[in-house]
């Protein structure tokens, strides 16, 4: 079984990365895909492709607009949703995110330390499975994948 | 036309109230639905319901079942869901609710201060409006609902 | 057989009242919905509820949110759609109606003069029936809902 | 990421040709799609195929009928929609197009000349993108692809 | 348990009033619906409402449009559908409704005498239940609903 | 909020109606429905309506497809699926149920004795909760409906 | 484009091979399905592999079982569904494809003879052409793909 | 015609094994999809991969959330599911992925001891076929494909 992977949430450490890595030493074949992960970019893209806008307030919806391609496209692909919450910022899209895959039917894995466990209650809910570490989500795409538990 | 509305998000203020008094001011057929808005029945609702947990975790996890019982019910029954983020807390399931409704085609108002903006760029675009008081939402259910703006 | 009809289309003539009184007169039990006719309320919307804006391209933005909650929420609900296009402007949005019903598999009538044929060739194909006169569509949902011919 | 891209509307600008080689320049993998942009073609198709007929309207009705084969099919399987505005010329079936689309969940960008804006505001607000120029489709396509704004 | 029960296939004999007498008899809560059986209505509807065609295939074709409204909108609404199959004629539009109603996962009943039995296979598989008489329908008619055998 | 509570799974014992009288103490408006509880009419519907047959299979497969057409209907309605089992039994429609309202994306609740844990873990897990007495079934159906825990 | 093209329907003559050996001929990409077309075969399949029956309606039923599995599998995966009509026996399993393909929404060609046209009139209007040969089929199997008429 | 086929049921005899060396056998392009079948790791993974639990609901609840990523997804991409019950064992998580199967509009065939049957009824009405052996099942599978019965 190969898999459709989308990465959600945070953007500021490599946890991305250390998934993708881990799934690679691990020989699993999976197409991940993210949502942009350079910040300047995806908070730009809007007026830097489509022309300036005098209020921040469009110049982001113009910049979300064009990101929003990306990621609805890639969360409709996806098999499986992993949602990351780090340690810091609203990171409201990572949940709106997870609304979008749990209303689709995805299954969700969500990635984040245990102190934000209360403040996740509902979307660790509607998740089939809460890592704490990059390398659990590996382990996880790997059972999922080759039904095996890790040597 | 008579909405079902579904007024999701924050619970430490009196905006339902504000939304609620307003449309029944203006006379508009609305039968609005929330998620429980008493924090803590809502906190211990699983352990009291259905047995004690020793993990916070698993006390969480068992209230959040039944909580998402009545809020994708409401969801899935509403025509329009306004979505409220506060000053202040994570507010991450006011965010899911928000992705839950996109994905569902629902259409979306939300609702909170300017200094949110940013950081909601992608749920503000998901919505179809984006209001800073409760009047305004009033405004905009009643131009649904009558075809009128305000006297 | 009760049916909910969204009259799509047209704002500067009176088809809409010519079908809902030959509907009234015939007895029938019909539901009907349509986009806010009152043209300059449906302009101004969006900044009239939720303030100004210095770009007209955002205004109308704003203003198209809100007109789309009304809009879509009424197709979505509705058995059957009548499109009117008028002699004159682009009626693009009467276009966009009837393809937004046709994907969501909803009947649609056109109604619309001879001379707009070619051109609406791709809507008329996506139709089940194409009327001239608002009399004739009075006769298609007498007769869907009876299942008689006029007297 | 591959990206399957449908081009509806206009067909008498090469704005089809600027994009395709846009993106090829690019080096961006996509699949694109169109309706028949041989105009007649497109008009004689049904009783070129099926048998002539009398009456203009059954000519564009079986005409109308083919095309609608190819332009639906196209449509679902795509993850994108790019719908041109021109000049000249009603083009309601792009706005049907929009129409279609939109109600599938697909993404939209318009493409449009500025003095299109207002007849447009509905189709524009139901477009996660609104781009005057073909370069523009493709920055936005390069985008969503690689994550990358043009060097 | 409320029902709607569409009742398609075959106009020339009592079977439709049989089934709606004995419901009656029975004191179920039943909404029927129907396609027109009034042949000649049917038949001629596109042509009166909406003017005259040389050709007998628009004639048709007309016709079929007006009413596939109705028994569209019949199905769609219907949690049960019934298809009668009688003793003469093609009857492939009740074939056709039973397909319809498959694809939408509505639960049907086929109705015809068992010298059709060998023809009919692959509707009779899709069907929850094959019956000969109309008096047999309205026992599962009085079970579904009531879930008692009749006295 | 009104629901509508399908009532799966075992009928040998009183569950559904401590359900019931408990919902109706409380003041809760519920609409219930159940599989037919008669056991000797659910083993016969089928050959008790549409004639005897000689291998048990297809007196079995008979009366399977009339039962289908009330409880697919039933769980297509409803809000909830609450799925008991009890001790004893296969119980495998029970399990059928669950899954086909959980492929719905109907909320579960399951209702069973803690000895079955183990055996259950995929449709627990499938569930929005896990009750072991009617009594708590009614206590979530209150708090999903009036938002409060019993006094 | 690349086709996957359902040819269902009549089993007596040749039109499959002429409309598959004219689309190779034509150089098309098109994969083509059809349900298993040795009469004997299909009638005899489900008592051949899974156990005689004494009835001849349950050998039917059993059958017609392993050929849905077949026929279903290939209508959802088409992206056209060709039906044929021939000049004789009743043919319901075409007409019930024909349902069975409308609401899924695959776009449908009917294929028959002039004087099938009365009675398929409700076919041949769910469907978006009608040809009178499988030349005809192919033609517009090549204007679909290829955006060409014959030359 | 490649089949994607999941086979959903008991993991203690050789079921598996022998469909698919029959199909190999046979020919057949079948991309089999199965749970994991090690018992010990299935029932283990959850708090192997992601931490250990105090209570056995909890452990178990942890090891389905991962299971039902692989099991949910290999059923949504299934074509066809074979759901197999053995003599021993509840085996409710196979009926309710044959319900959950059934509910996504997947064709299923059952495979069990005849002793089941009347115990199966509910499931059997569901499926399109019921076998006794992996090689009738294979023989289905090779009809199916090739359109043909063995040799």
């Amino acid at each position: 079984m190969t898999l459709n992977v989308y990465l959600a949430g945070e953007i500021h450490s490599d946890w991305r990365e250390r998934i993708a890595s881990g799934a690679e030493a691990a020989g699993l074949e999976i197409d991940f895909s993210s949502p942009v992960t350079d910040h300047g970019a995806s908070d730009d893209v809007g007026v830097a492709l489509l022309g300036d806008e005098a209020e921040s307030f469009w110049k982001d919806h113009k910049g979300a607009g064009v990101n929003a391609i990306r990621t609805q496209t890639a969360i409709k692909r996806a098999d499986l949703v992993v949602v990351r919450f780090g340690e810091k910022y609203k990171q409201w899209n990572a949940a709106f995110d997870a609304g979008y895959a749990a209303a689709l039917g995805k299954p969700i894995v969500t990635l984040h330390p245990p102190e934000h466990e209360h403040a996740l209650k509902e979307i660790d809910r509607a998740a089939m499975a809460t890592a704490e570490t990059p390398e659990q989500v590996v382990g996880i795409l790997r059972y999922v994948i080759e039904g095996t538990l890790a040597g």
